[in-house]
């Protein structure tokens, strides 16, 4: 099975080492953009429960900033990169993700996102040789003796079993309010939500916003944290949408004003996204598919319109669709009216709300909140020195092993060996007749 | 997957239906000996809980005894069996399973087995009759209004899959420090070792000769609640071994005294089997390797001989000796040094106490105990109405359509059109060409 790095969202993988009891030394290989997100949750938990959590990063990372928490150590190594590469490399990948689909054709679009994919890795590839061949680093890394890595795979193209048979355990940012059912190994826990919490208040101007919006109520609509700008033309389909709807819009949107902007819709730098969802006022949400967003979504129990932009977007609204908590449209189709009228279904129809209220209480109905599950794990991990108990053997063999080829193999070379004795058997009592009636004829 | 009934464990079903919140009505299909011993501790905690549980037992149960609890309702129905006809089915199944193997052929004992197991399910069609053919105590049921149903399925022989695809969710009575990893559906919680409790203080005549072992200290031996006699020549086999250890043993056995009986070694008809193995100068467990005997030792880690007798005991004890906290003696074969042997080492090599003591750190080890995740889903069953949204898509596909049948047929058919056509096409065109040539040579 093949690991699809853009699908596969928060996996932490924790290798263990050293000491046990109390509190443990924690060392984080983070990853960028809502990543991050989680991974923050985390170890703001880990710090409050009294570990002493490292996070290593580069001096080029986007969003990993050591400023936010002077309760979490950073360890920013040096690198040739610088954090505009970084960028650079997202925002050409995101372009092509969005906008060149319906340029070319399907094998000209896959070898450009590709290639594009290639350099992604290269900055990978020496981020990790600024690593490796830094020696003070390593040496200091060697001599802090921590008790487990929190890695957040994101990672050069590698096979899934590769790198699930490293990890002791794996926390899924998801969980079955939003995955389809299937089975799982017992190493693996569903954490997805971890970061959300009930709504703060919101900023004075944006609540007095909120409630000019009256009984009509509001809609919240971000394309997330990679997603930065849009072309001229698709903002004013989505702008004149917007416009044409008797509730009132906050738009995390970064670019320049559209001209069929309504005077109900304000843009917005940066929302308080959560604090938004969990508005009384609050009646739909249209995101581009992160499961941040989505998880916020089902924390407050708001519907949705989705409009999934790449890698793993398409595949989580084709989940809520299915739950009934969402409607889709497609980016680089739709016309206002698309738009317009998945809104008014989610907003007007009451099923929506309905199974948004249903799959939120499914989500809080847990016996343990999904970030203690993430948090036991770790210290579990620290406790035990690893989860052994929880290793499925099949890590362990080898690919004609794991396939029964050995087993097959023996039991075909048997058989051949019980034909081939009963075949020289037959031949030779056969020959020993002919013989014996020869003679006889003779005689 | 076929499942043998005799080695499925306590797997409970919960079918829902009607109300939800606060306290809810359960009612209950329960199973005879090991089984209903778990699952009265589960619904001591329900009835403590405030849920009102009413237990559905026939007059000839052999173990579900109306008079244990007031607390819990029983709606014993008339059956035209006897307890006595349901032990004797028992007995000669226990008794074919443990001595008939050694003196029949494979097939012969097979059939034997078979024969009384066809016995067996006959006794429960007769209790399902009596049940449903019952129009009083139909009516009675249907107008109870029942919140969820929780049953022990043994099951006429039936497929795992059939079973499994009624349940909304499944407990079993085992857990990750005693099963090999192995992946499972979300609709299953491992719940083993919910019926273990810290030790409490044992009969003052017991203590006392619990204490007169000194530092040597006290095994505990018993073949658990479905085996009652032995063999004379087993019991002094058994007897003989026991009298040359320094420990005193404690066994539990309903027969008569052996004539190798040691004085270190006393008979009990019952003892109460978790307080002594919680006791301090426990050295040791000889078990027949049922899932509850084995999860009170592993709660309070002591480490064990298994003489396995019958249905699921010899992969049970397969499993903790797989952990190193158990070593496996043949019930038939045994002689007196065998299991001497045996003894000797779980008792005085360390790492088998070690072990025990680490699986006994790792069952401790859970975010919410085994019981109290049990209660947790039959509440959730009754909340939500279902837990549909753990439930796999397969249990609703057929099996052409498990097996892709159907996409594989379809795409074949496509294949064989294509072929079709293409070598119509071509036959076509070759008679044409061959037609114009034969045209131009006639010319």
């Amino acid at each position: 099975m093949s690991m699809k790095w853009t699908s596969v969202l928060l996996l932490i993988q924790m290798s263990c080492y050293f000491r046990s009891g109390g509190c443990g030394k924690v060392l984080v290989w983070p990853a960028e953009y809502s990543h991050w997100l989680n991974m923050k949750a985390i170890l703001n938990e880990l710090v409050q429960r009294g570990h002493e959590v490292t996070v290593l990063t580069s001096s080029a990372s986007i969003l990993v900033d050591p400023s936010i928490s002077s309760s979490i150590k950073f360890e920013v190594y040096p690198t040739s990169l610088t954090k505009d590469d970084f960028e650079n490399v997202f925002g050409k990948l995101v372009d092509t993700w969005m906008y060149d689909l319906p340029k070319y054709s399907f094998l000209t679009y896959f070898s450009k996102v590709q290639e594009i994919l290639w350099k992604y890795f290269e900055c990978i590839r020496n981020l990790c040789k600024d690593i490796v061949l830094n020696k003070k680093l390593m040496d200091k890394l060697q001599t802090s003796k921590f008790d487990v890595i929190l890695a957040d795979p994101a990672g050069r193209p590698t096979t899934f079993s590769e790198t699930m048979g490293k990890a002791e355990m794996w926390l899924i940012r998801t969980y079955w309010d939003f995955e389809f059912p299937r089975p799982f190994l017992p190493n693996v826990d569903f954490v997805g939500g971890l970061h959300c919490k009930p709504a703060k208040d919101l900023p004075k101007e944006m609540e007095d916003f909120v409630q000019s919006s009256g009984e009509n109520g509001v809609v919240v609509f971000s394309l997330g944290s990679m997603v930065s700008d849009l072309t001229e033309e698709r903002v004013n389909v989505i702008a004149s949408a917007l416009a044409q709807i008797p509730q009132k819009v906050l738009w995390k949107f970064n670019g320049k004003k559209p001209h069929t902007l309504g005077p109900n819709t304000r843009l917005y730098k940066w929302i308080p996204q959560n604090d938004l969802l969990g508005h009384p006022k609050t009646k739909a949400f249209i995101t581009h598919g992160g499961t941040n967003g989505i998880y916020e979504a089902i924390y407050h129990g708001i519907p949705m319109v989705g409009i999934p932009l790449f890698v793993d977007q398409p595949d989580n609204i084709a989940r809520i669709v299915t739950k009934g908590v969402a409607l889709r449209v497609d980016f680089n189709t739709m016309s206002s009216t698309d738009l317009l009228n998945a809104l008014k279904t989610v907003i007007n129809d009451p099923i929506y709300k309905e199974n948004a209220v249903k799959l939120s209480r499914i989500h809080h109905d847990q016996l343990v909140k999904p970030l203690d599950r993430a948090v036991f794990w770790i210290e579990f991990v620290m406790r035990h020195k690893g989860a052994k108990h929880l290793r499925a053997a099949v890590h362990d063999l080898t690919w004609f092993q794991y396939h029964s080829l050995d087993v097959i193999g023996f039991l075909l070379a048997c058989v051949a060996t019980v034909i081939f004795t009963i075949t020289k058997c037959c031949l030779f009592c056969f020959q020993k007749f002919a013989k014996t009636r020869k003679k006889g004829k003779r005689e």
